[in-house]
């Protein structure tokens, strides 16, 4: 790699780092004086910062970009607002910082106790939308860390502009101003290189699509909050009530398609009858969704034939995958064999399948008469989120401000020894 | 890698994964039933143990191998007691399997709750302790995992014996016998294979020296709880009673030298007078303490002079390097700056001096008025410690049982759906 370019992310690690020991132990008022000022500069800085999106719009003209892509760069009053919304959501939530937990007296006779505490440096690597420099800056410095963020190239002016709001509102309130820094240089190495600095960055979260998000995790020695893959289920048992049943599943589908929460896979028991069924299949089919079913369906009822690389399919898309199984268990093992680890609902009345459900399906969400679109870290009242973790460790679903926080034990005694 | 050793692993784990989804369900009782069955098996089968380690120890003493792990080999009837009582110790443990917590109410009007559930597959890779077979699985077991035990090829025999103990205990309350499983195949590239197999292994437990952890955290894809150094520190600010700082200063340094939260280097407040330094210095000197201090201390008292290197040095032994600095501030700077984030310790009487490092030290464990040498799951109160985490996410510190678990997502409603 180029020096001059390595160079620019050490030093800028370096005053992340020594931005830290200052935010780390800021208190409440002065982030959220913080915030309110880069909100207040976001909104006097709108002609400034459409500008700015200007020049990245046109320089994404120039380039042969999906259309959607395109959509996400474009920085309008209305996505302005947004971004000035959720700043002023994330200074509403409560700070986890400094939290104590847990204190009991140790067989020695010295208290023990939890502390939450900031991660310290935390790297966001995003793709092409802008608001993701105030939302996940935001986010970081309200849990007493420090943003390291790395946009996506297209954004590259849009984003400096936005920064640039973010430090006001530091420096209004005598925070350090490297508390949040965009890297510059857009050379895609540092990106590579960013992600083996595991003595100076805490975490990485990977924001935008699965590729992305692989690459990083695959070669990241610093600990990456990540899901890949939302593959959801509906399991419609025999004892569910079938209107809620359907409205349910129709909802989980086509609440909208393209996102994680949206259920791939219906699972219905073989012990309800053709009639319910044929209604549900119809349900679908109004709403142009096309009907993939397992052996048994789809000789029952008019669709098409499933194959194995559909129970591993996340369409994304009007496309569902509809099978029978014999009973809970059943769909428990189907579930756990070809799911994500995401989010899977039962339907049912019956509080002893719902049990064994809800206990033994190994996902980041268990849903009980719920469609799985409601995944999501404002719907479950964390009131922001930073992102689904569908890994096991650390934070699991929909991580709030606690997964940018970790505890350290705080152990006080009074000149005990040990014999 | 030869293709038949290569099966043997990928059996194992497909056998280790069908176990999981019963073990994970599984009830504290028959939990505590396998768990007591075992330490019985253990109590009747001494003489079999026995004879399987001499085979191990004789072995062991043909080649060249140190008396010390030689002697971490050894088994004999304290050592089996001492196996016999973990178990009963990880039997008197609190199950935290299923455990509902932050029950809440969604803005939409659903339940939100959090269910505390195993992580599934854990594996253990050991050295030549034989102890860790009984220790380790239990600890798996009784928070609904199932292990996966690689342990050093010198105790192969030893720990195939206490193996078939587990088992035993297994069969007896009922519960699949792959629920603990030993790799027999000595083959060392399985254990590179085993740390890259990241869909049927949840969690790696490095147990051993600092060069096993090191070589399985670099290359291991699965998450690995573990610590590298325990640079501890102990600092005596010139609010502390004089007294108890000597008392716990030589009890940090001197209680055992080998362990990680043995103190390495003394901070001392440059406000403190000569002569109770001096006092200090000599009553390390009086346990024949090798000092080493910064260039003020070894130029106003009999020692020799520090150099760098011995700021970031885990001596596990009677060394130990000694600094004034100007205030509590330069202690933690000097803390946050060389130490390994393990366990840190201010002795002072000052609440507000008490209170900022609490607050700023970095480490897994911030200690007041306490000797390093406390840092344990047991006298923290855990019951039992799986191993000390010095990583920021998921554990951190001692981990108990509650380390072995994750959290998912229980998301309960009556139809709700989303607009």
């Amino acid at each position: 790699m180029n020096d001059e370019n390595l160079s620019d992310l050490t030093i800028l690690l370096k005053q992340a780092n020594e931005a830290k020991e200052i935010v780390s132990t800021s208190s409440l008022e002065q982030k959220n004086h913080a915030l309110k000022a880069a909100a207040e500069s976001i909104n006097d800085s709108r002609e400034t910062l459409k500008s700015a999106n200007d020049i990245d719009m046109e320089e994404a003209s120039k380039k042969d970009l999906l259309d959607s892509f395109i959509d996400r760069l474009k920085l309008n009053d209305q996505r302005i607002d947004s971004m000035i919304s959720g700043i002023y959501k994330v200074i509403d939530l409560n700070d986890p910082v400094g939290q104590i937990t847990n204190k009991t007296t140790s067989p020695s006779g010295f208290l023990v106790s939890k502390m939450r505490v900031p991660l310290g440096v935390i790297g966001i690597i995003y793709e092409s939308r802008p608001n993701v420099t105030a939302d996940a800056s935001a986010l970081c410095l309200k849990s007493g860390n420090v943003s390291v963020l790395r946009g996506g190239s297209e954004a590259i002016s849009s984003n400096k502009a936005i920064e640039q709001c973010m430090i006001e509102g530091l420096t209004s309130a005598e925070l350090p101003k490297n508390s949040i820094q965009l890297l510059k240089n857009q050379d895609r190495a540092l990106v590579a290189e960013m992600i083996k600095r595991d003595k100076e960055i805490d975490l990485i979260i990977p924001r935008g699509g699965k590729n992305l998000i692989q690459v990083i995790a695959k070669d990241s020695s610093v600990p990456v909050l990540k899901h890949y893959d939302g593959l959801c289920h509906v399991y419609i048992d025999e004892m569910a009530d079938f209107k809620k049943a359907k409205e349910i599943a129709l909802n989980a589908k086509t609440y909208r398609y393209g996102i994680c929460g949206a259920m791939e896979t219906l699972l219905i028991s073989e012990k309800i009858s053709s009639s319910v069924i044929l209604e549900i299949i119809n349900t679908f089919k109004d709403q142009k969704v096309e009907i993939r079913g397992c052996e048994k369906t789809s000789k029952n009822f008019d669709i098409s034939l499933a194959n194995e690389a559909d129970w591993t399919s996340e369409y994304l898309a009007p496309i569902l995958s509809i099978k029978t199984v014999k009973d809970v268990n059943e769909a428990i093992e189907h579930i756990n064999f070809y799911g994500s680890g995401h989010t899977d609902c039962i339907v049912t009345e019956d509080e002893k399948a719902k049990e064994v459900f809800l206990r033994k399906v190994d996902s980041s969400s268990v849903m009980h008469n719920l469609p799985t679109c409601f995944a999501d870290g404002f719907e479950y009242g964390l009131g922001a989120e930073v992102g689904i973790s569908t890994d096991k460790l650390h934070a699991r679903g929909p991580v709030g401000l606690e997964g940018l926080t970790s505890e350290k034990f705080i152990v006080e005694g009074n000149g005990q020894l040990r014999a």
